[in-house]
């Protein structure tokens, strides 16, 4: 088989729908021409209903990791007071990326698995400062958590409202509730390859007013990742840069599918995944890594049980048509992790609670056949009120 | 007509043979898993024959300008005396992100037009010191020039032999002849919407022996430029944020049709379409910005004559289905430039200089019909040792 065709069930790059891969192999144009400005234009627009915005949106061509850079950079100065909020591997790359141009860092690190308790923010936030940002990450892909970012935002407005609230919604933007403006959230950034269906190249970053104020005297060295020279280009239709016009034209085609079927919709259809893959992996008698209050709809970890190889496992899981991420960082080879985001479906979860009994079966584990599959399926018609 | 499969003549992106552009529609795979690591050291071994060199060659997701500043924070310390030699547009850029960096830059500019006088190089170096890195550009987009790169770097390594040479590449490599090993070039950036024929979103750097020592104790602030973090990833297999996967398939097709064709009549061909729109253009009484002697291969220069009203003109070669580029930084509204790199044959010239004749008979000016299309063919022949 094909692996490439596989049922990719990673946290990012997520499989891209035919109409929106097709778009990828869009002839180029002329980057400073006007119908590049009407592209991105309309994109921009988009962006900002998804967001829930009235903000700038800028669109950055570098990964993730990238749009937290400029996220960082565009906005602070070396010794700025910063509250890193983290519960995984990209809330600490967050934190690194401000300390390593200078931001003076406090880390408030939660247990891998569990979400950013509201309360020690306060006392972390009432300890220090004053503080010039607070990063948070919204949906921690390491860790499979979905922070509750209305309510620490709230607790940043209580305690240090002149703070501003950078998140990273990455994995999370697009795929699950999400207010940028009403939870008053001035830097978040997202990325091309998750919820928005589309290949990896982009990131986007939504900027307040009050974020610009701060851009005007941010004096970490920047170039590249320099969001005011972003917002100057996007103005008169252009980026700065030679922008991933690729990519672009997929999110162009990828933004109209996210609008007939609608956020809400979208926002449901994730609730069901995630709830699917939850039940089904718990019937195969998988522990799952994440807090069930706070357990992510876009991806989920389970421990590797230590009588299971791993490599074995995975490699039939491959060999089945499935594949999935494993762990990063401090749980590099403890957990695996099963993306479903973006472009995916119920009979998509379905096709993998299949191949991981499959698989347990064929490694003489006690599986009765049929379990994850039907557990999924009944979590999934159960989250969207189907059944009981 | 479809402005998008217009003639698109800029110095990039540049138009991607179907083969190339299919590809772009490749599925997402796992950028951690084996298909991918396969699929970037092929690349890299293919990068590498056409860089000609046997240092590692790093694979950036971000436009041209995030390699060169990859170029800049990998290797350098705030404070380091930095000599830039500039002609244009791009050498001012590479000049500024050492500059914005804490880089202790002295600019060696020349006129727009020119190339870099390698005696005046050698007396700017013999006045300051001790350099750590000389900036140049191969190739400079702005104003249709192309350096005598191994002249240049020979008189780096004969006054101020510690200094690293630092080449901005971007519009020239893959298509002119260009040595990075014999002209002991430490480091070269290039991108992948240039000569490569592929969409814009990735950058390649290659990088020596010595810059990697300087890499160990350079202190810029850097992160998702960090070449270093490259380098331990690519080892792996992997790179170290989300590659701009797409792209990436799209160069694998692009650097087996460079492999068919080779480099020697690759460099041929841009030799002979520099040629013809040199010729072309002249017929037609445009004057060319570049000294012919260092003329650019893969794109030319022209002032906009006084009395030819720009936007009107522009407007009818777009019409006619010809995307040429306009002026950068100083040079803009005072020049037109039209790219001719990459995916480019003398017939795609030809019916660029039918569509130039074609508007300026439509605005009423003296043009004999078909004198630049004859030149065009005529220069380009000679250019290929077919006529005298």
């Amino acid at each position: 088989m094909n692996r490439f065709e596989a049922n990719l069930r990673i946290p990012g790059p997520t499989s891209i729908p035919d109409a929106v891969r097709e778009a990828g192999a869009h002839q180029m144009v002329n980057h400073r021409g006007p119908e590049f400005a009407v592209l991105q234009n309309s994109i921009i627009a988009r962006l900002k209903t998804f967001y829930r915005t009235e903000n700038d949106v800028l669109i950055v061509t570098a990964a993730g990791t990238g749009g937290l850079e400029s996220a960082i950079v565009s906005f602070l100065s070396p010794g700025d007071r910063v509250l890193a909020v983290t519960i995984g591997a990209f809330g600490d790359r967050f934190a690194k990326i401000a300390t390593v141009y200078g931001a003076d860092v406090t880390k408030l690190a939660f247990e891998w698995g569990k979400a950013a308790e509201p309360a020690r923010v306060r006392e972390a936030l009432q300890a220090g400062g004053p503080w010039k940002a607070v990063l948070m990450t919204q949906n921690e892909t390491s860790t499979a958590v979905t922070n509750p970012i209305h309510e620490l935002a709230k607790v940043v407005k209580d305690v240090a409202p002149d703070a501003l609230i950078v998140v990273d919604a990455i994995s999370g933007l697009g795929a699950v509730p999400f207010e940028t403006d009403d939870w008053k959230l001035d830097v978040v950034v997202s990325g091309s390859q998750k919820a928005w269906m589309v290949a990896p190249g982009l990131s986007f970053v939504s900027v307040s007013p009050r974020a610009w104020e701060a851009a005007a005297v941010a004096k970490m060295p920047k170039f590249y990742f320099d969001l005011a020279a972003h917002k100057t280009s996007a103005e008169a239709g252009q980026t700065p840069w030679t922008p991933a016009v690729a990519v672009m034209f997929q999110l162009d085609v990828a933004l109209d599918l996210m609008e007939q079927e609608g956020l809400e919709d979208i926002c449901k259809r994730h609730a069901a995944v995630g709830a699917a893959v939850r039940a089904g992996l718990t019937s195969l008698g998988f522990k799952l890594l994440a807090d069930p209050a706070y357990a992510s709809n876009t991806v989920t970890g389970a421990w590797i049980p230590e009588d299971l190889d791993w490599k074995t496992f995975n490699g039939k899981l491959r060999k089945l048509g499935l594949i999935v991420a494993g762990g990063q960082g401090a749980l590099k080879g403890k957990i695996f992790r099963i993306g479903h985001l973006g472009h995916v479906t119920v009979p998509d979860i379905l096709n993998a609670m299949a191949v991981l009994e499959q698989a347990l079966i064929e490694l003489g584990r006690p599986v009765t056949p049929g379990v994850a599959v039907q557990a999924a399926q009944v979590a999934a018609l159960k989250s969207l009120g189907l059944a009981k």
